[in-house]
């Protein structure tokens, strides 16, 4: 049986190019004892992986040249050793970018297909759901009343921080990169204010989009959209740090002047928080997290958005976009029906 | 009656020089009704008081050329016609950089003089030692095992900070200014370990006095100590931003390259939490940083060293000795005895 993989060519100095990956055809054998065969059904891309392809260390170890590459996966089994998994059960996986995966199956979570489109696995319901559920939550503390940022509006954690932030009676307020997108933030997700990041007088806009300045900001993009945030915010405001996507493709600092004496000063005068986490950093959150946005969903009080490629050969070119903001919603790649 | 007081005569340009201030002496009426007449004894000058006579907002409103500087005093009643207060009576007032204050007495505290010296009500026991405590216990959160850093290590914080962090079981790395002071820091006060900052070798004698990395930062000066220190910090490290002494005389941010992105990925990547704090966030503690600080001291658990600098008109010049390290101990102004 033959199982078709990306795996890491080199990797990249800078933005990734569709060189920086490479298709391979290996040979499958039958699920040994204990063992199940998977096969992908939806496979999640996420900025993360930029980091897993970076020489830099992170928080997890990174993908080498030549492995495969990581990623979540909802898949089915097709084959089955393990007591634990039948022929044709639905699993949250971590196979990676490829159309099979043989596993002893210790990380799968079986999924019910009747509970909620497979596919939300990865996204409302799944890991970027749940970051931006405990980062927000945990670290942000948004209280009634206060006004809460977050860029990538659109995205998978950006458009669920902010229908959170809703929720818990703040002002949300985002920015999104194009008319599309701005409208589909205000008008279907139902954020207060939208800024398209890419009006030129994107700074004045959120200041007046936040007259009593910002209490939460949700860092996943960082470059402009922070330099139009930092001056806004309030005294004790909270900065969960999730992402750094505008910076992942930096190969080095940028030009002066240092800004980074300014915001630790900003820190000390303004009695700032900033807060990194990744989410299984709040993993005993997870069967709160469940619940919670299982019922948002059914109330209608949090909508998502997909954005489905077909094909696992599809992959690269769909990172590469994801990187630049070309993706509309939770990004994802349709390996197999 | 005289009354000389040293105000603000023109906010300074980078560092303050003896004409910043300006002595002035006015004429003191008799209390009147309800109100209390002091005598300042000891006059606190803290390196947060370069904030306050910036134009730059900060946390609590400026002094306005031609006002009195502030500043934590210790004094005595020598009249009153306040029924909560009698002639001799010790008090910690906010008197400022002067001879005498007429007050109406609400924010005026009685010190016991048998219970503790009355200056300790400036430092140790004071302001500069609830900041200790309050943003090591409550931001810095040391635990056993740990590696706690703190710079100015034999200053009125610095020297509260690594002691708390040793009583917590904690190791106590200290960066001071020449041998005089981390002798004192080392051998007087127990550290595990001391760092000269002028040393050309610091960042390598940092790295190897902690080899387990750090866990903790208790941030008072910014600068050199904070480039060293930032490569060692550990993932989930804790960053208390307590001051920033070696930028408040900046006048520009400093050049290229711009080091604010490279400190958000690391907030990110090692989940680092930076926390802006002032003493009085903190207020509610005071009871238990009173009760907990005696007994420490009562046990010879901590120690403490003033830097005695005799009669108002040395305010100004030792305070400007005070932002560049000249101190050495918590810096007071014996005003009267």
């Amino acid at each position: 049986m033959k199982n078709r993989q990306w795996v890491l060519a080199a990797r990249p100095e800078g933005e990734p190019k569709p060189e920086t990956f490479r298709l391979e055809t290996s040979e499958l054998a039958e699920p040994g004892a204990g063992e199940v065969l998977l096969k992908t059904l939806w496979l999640s891309l996420d900025p993360y992986m930029r980091g897993r392809i970076s020489a830099a260390k992170s928080y997890a170890k990174g993908v080498e040249p030549g492995e495969v590459m990581v990623g979540g996966t909802v898949s089915e089994v097709v084959a089955s050793s393990n007591p634990n998994f039948s022929k044709g059960d639905i699993v949250l996986s971590f196979s990676g970018w490829q159309e099979h995966q043989l596993t002893a199956g210790k990380e799968l979570q079986k999924l019910d297909p009747k509970a909620a489109p497979i596919s939300t696995a990865l996204g409302v319901l799944g890991m970027p759901g749940m970051t931006a559920y405990t980062g927000l939550l945990t670290i942000g503390q948004p209280k009634a009343g206060e006004t809460v940022v977050v860029a990538a509006a659109s995205g998978a954690v950006g458009a669920i921080v902010g229908q959170i932030a809703k929720i818990k009676g703040a002002r949300a307020v985002g920015v999104a990169g194009g008319a599309d997108k701005c409208r589909y933030v205000k008008e279907e997700l139902g954020f207060d204010a939208v800024i398209d990041r890419r009006d030129p007088a994107m700074h004045e806009k959120l200041a007046a989009a936040c007259p009593k300045g910002i209490d939460v900001y949700f860092e996943n993009v960082g470059g402009e959209v922070w330099d139009a945030v930092f001056p806004l915010l309030n005294t004790f405001a909270r900065v969960p740090v999730c992402g750094m996507i505008a910076h992942y493709n930096d190969t080095e600092l940028p030009p002066g002047p240092d800004k980074s004496t300014r915001l630790m000063r900003a820190i000390l005068t303004r009695r700032l928080t900033l807060r990194g986490f990744i989410v299984w950093d709040f993993a005993e959150q997870e069967p709160a997290f469940r619940r919670d946005m299982a019922q948002w969903i059914r109330d209608g009080k949090v909508k998502y958005r997909e954005d489905v490629v077909d094909g696992l050969e599809a992959a690269p070119q769909a990172f590469i976009g994801l990187l630049k903001g070309k993706n509309f919603g939770k990004l994802l790649v349709r390996v197999a029906k």
